[in-house]
């Protein structure tokens, strides 16, 4: 027998293969093993010089490599094959064992794993990882969940494969118990789904008002990529848009189907928000449009229905105009932000997490597919005042919204008149103006309420619980 | 022993019990029974000379007073009490009787439900029932599920309780099999958000910028509900406006916390589209504002972020602008509708109902909360062609919207420079917009995806699934 494993990884695609490999460069020797053995020799015989590798075949072997108390990395496809691959090695685990979950499973089944196998004594540590194949061989962005505990050994092997943020600190942390890693990471994708959504509405506003070509607005968005937008969305929304197809010679972004797929963090960032009684219209309205995309009947026979077709800026109106969807897109990032952020502080106070939001923004400054300049600056709003009730309330944020928000209105009412949907960027200044609104229509709707259902309603100068007789003499009774 | 009855209500609260009494008021002979039987007596001594009832005390006696087949109406809380109810009846019942669950229950439970109690021979029949406590009474829209078997006994007395249509139509139907009449009735309460959401919006607008005193806005509803607006919701709008506070002299909508409480079906129905991918983001808008007018700490947060302040206008102009308002809460409210039958239109394909759409609009008309002359219009449209592949594709309602869009977003621009929130009306627009758009750019978000997770894409020239090698010299893959 060699010198035990320090890590094993389980399910050896493409993500899982180049964790392992991640792990093996920075010096750990990796436990190898996959359903069909075929994958693993690959690796070995590929891969194999870069560190050292100890390549199973049995469930057995693989759980004999590694050194205790085993970390074990399953990286399989999330839902019944994950708990396929739980009941295959938890019986050949022991007492302090630790299964790390590196897949994108929802949060609730984490939770559930995490509390049966902590009744066997096995640590379960669901695991965000972010970073896309490249991520996972260079340095992703890592949400562990889980115990504590678990995080005092696994923590160092995640922080010499993370990556490493602008100031050199590594891009992981323990996120909180049981399903916090999970959960983050889910809040992430949503949040991704609206960067890529307002991104797509300043595209659009840039292509159909602003005139200019798709090679231009790349140049555009290279531009913005040295300021405050610097991200790796913006920069690759660039090399997209600057793609020429070599079949046609078109633009790439015109010979792509303008119908967006999803694979569901974004739908359950949604859901678990409406769970959580908390509104973020704007990664809502990022997961409905790419529905809305892909209903092409529903959007062929909508092709007649009238409205106006947008008018193209000569030059010099366009390139204001392309800073005020600059000022437009950074208000409602913000507020995508915000949104995202006070997803993860309900679900925190929900299951008991004690998330600390600032390790949250610090973690996802490098590896991660929203990874950004931006983020730092919300890691030092949290840093600053850890109960800060919203994003909107530090006061750097507060300043630089109401600097934009002339161009955001500007921009919006511009997109509203000419026809160019943009249901993010108004999605997010209805959420900003609702906010700071003194009085919302809310109380004409808990009346409603009471007239149709009885459902009662608050009064703004008593206590209490107030119904109106609205079938009878209309006085207010106390209930 | 008195003749048997034709129908039982367990479950004697107040929706119970006015169903108990519109049965018995339409000649049927009623079985009573409660869980604390007090309530079964009182019932009876209060109302007993209403009709024929036949109280109980044991759900065994219960059970006996019915003619066979059984027809049992359960009116308890959703939940494990409904599932505790039946668990204490359904052992005492025999083949081909019928169970009727008219609680909020969610579908996925009635299709549970339904599926046990069918390997037993029972019928399940999860009934929507809407129009609240004076709807059960005189007369609510009933929207039954369940085998079509059951509703051939039971169709005739639900149509003799249910309300009556203008046209004479009692407002119920087989909606469809299993859960489909509580999918449609969660639907139905969705759109019931909306409908709120929109009027509030309008509200807002008459009294922020159109400068009205609630009193005169009730003038203005109550001349809307004697045109296309006709409904009982704008009604209610109206008496709600006019109310005043006898406490204190002020406007009642002035002295009530502004606030807005919910309790599940529109959360359900935004769930349920998300995972359905039907976009209805006009009902997540209504969910979401109601969410974040209860979030005080936030909102006392953002009561110093900057922003213009609403100046109202001059009288004459007012009267310009609230025409303008009420073609902008038209437009929208058939969004929000085309919304609403999309997603019971993918709710019945995904689960084989063949929900017939208009007869849902048709039953919509009388008896429940969102009831509107619009109502029957929608059933033209879907009568007229059943397979009408969204309300927008209809003719007129796209005459209509044709005509009101010009006024539908010069209010959207006064909202978005005078910073009155109008979430439902902008993502109305938006979801109009995007529909009619020729391309979306879906296109660029398919460019990303592949760009950073190799997530392929489709092309407008040719069948297939691709992938642009990004990393490397950028040729075009088939995969």
């Amino acid at each position: 027998m060699s010198t035990p494993a320090q890590i094993g990884v389980t399910g050896l695609a493409v993500m899982g293969r180049n964790l392992a490999r991640n792990f093996a460069r920075n010096g750990y020797a990796v436990a190898l093993h996959n359903r069909t053995p075929a994958r693993t020799r690959e690796l070995v015989e590929e891969f194999g010089h870069e560190g050292t590798f100890a390549p199973t075949e049995s469930a057995e072997d693989f759980v004999a490599a590694l050194e205790r108390p085993r970390r074990l990395v399953i990286m399989v496809k999330a839902g019944d094959p994950t708990d396929a691959v739980i009941r295959e090695f938890a019986p050949l685990l022991e007492q302090g064992d630790v299964i790390i979950d590196g897949g994108n499973a929802h949060f609730a089944d984490t939770r559930r794993r995490e509390r049966e196998l902590r009744e066997q004594g096995i640590h379960f540590v669901g695991t965000g990882i972010s970073g896309g194949e490249e991520g996972a061989l260079h340095g992703p962005s890592i949400m562990p969940g889980g115990s504590a505990e678990s995080y005092e050994s696994l923590g160092p092997m995640l922080e010499s494969i993370a990556a490493k943020a602008a100031d050199g600190a590594p891009c992981v942390t323990h996120v909180g118990p049981d399903g916090a890693g999970h959960f983050v990471k889910m809040v992430h994708n949503g949040i991704e789904y609206a960067d890529m959504q307002l991104i797509g509405e300043a595209y659009q506003l840039l292509r159909d008002v602003g005139g200019y070509p798709p090679d231009e607005i790349a140049g555009i968005f290279r531009a913005w990529n040295t300021g405050r937008l610097d991200s790796y969305l913006i920069e690759i929304t660039a090399e997209v848009l600057s793609h020429v197809d070599s079949a046609t010679g078109r633009p790439f972004v015109d010979v792509v189907a303008d119908q967006a797929e999803q694979k569901g963090t974004g739908r359950w960032t949604v859901q678990l928000a409406l769970e959580l009684g908390v509104p973020v219209s704007g990664i809502a309205e990022a997961v409905f449009t790419r529905s809305l995309s892909g209903h092409t009947a529903l959007r062929r026979a909508s092709q007649d229905l009238d409205g106006p077709k947008p008018q193209a800026l000569g030059p010099g109106e366009a390139a204001t105009f392309a800073d005020r969807v600059e000022q437009a897109l950074y208000a409602s990032k913000i507020v995508s932000y915000t949104q995202g952020f006070h997803e993860i502080a309900a679900g925190s106070a929900e299951y008991d997490w004690n998330v600390d939001l600032g390790a949250v923004a610090a973690i996802w400054r490098g590896g991660c597919i929203i990874r950004a300049a931006f983020l730092d600056r919300i890691r030092a709003a949290y840093d600053a005042q850890p109960d800060l009730p919203s994003l909107l309330a530090d006061d750097e944020f507060a300043a630089e919204i109401a600097e934009a928000q002339d161009d955001w209105r500007a921009v919006l009412v511009t997109a509203t008149e000419q026809g160019v949907p943009t249901p993010g960027f108004a999605a997010a200044l209805a959420y900003y103006d609702a906010l700071r609104a003194e009085r919302l229509p809310a109380a004409l709707t808990q009346g409603q309420r009471d007239y149709f259902g009885a459902h009662t309603y608050h009064r703004t100068d008593a206590e209490g619980t107030f119904h109106t007789l609205w079938a009878g003499d209309r006085t207010e009774v106390q209930s």
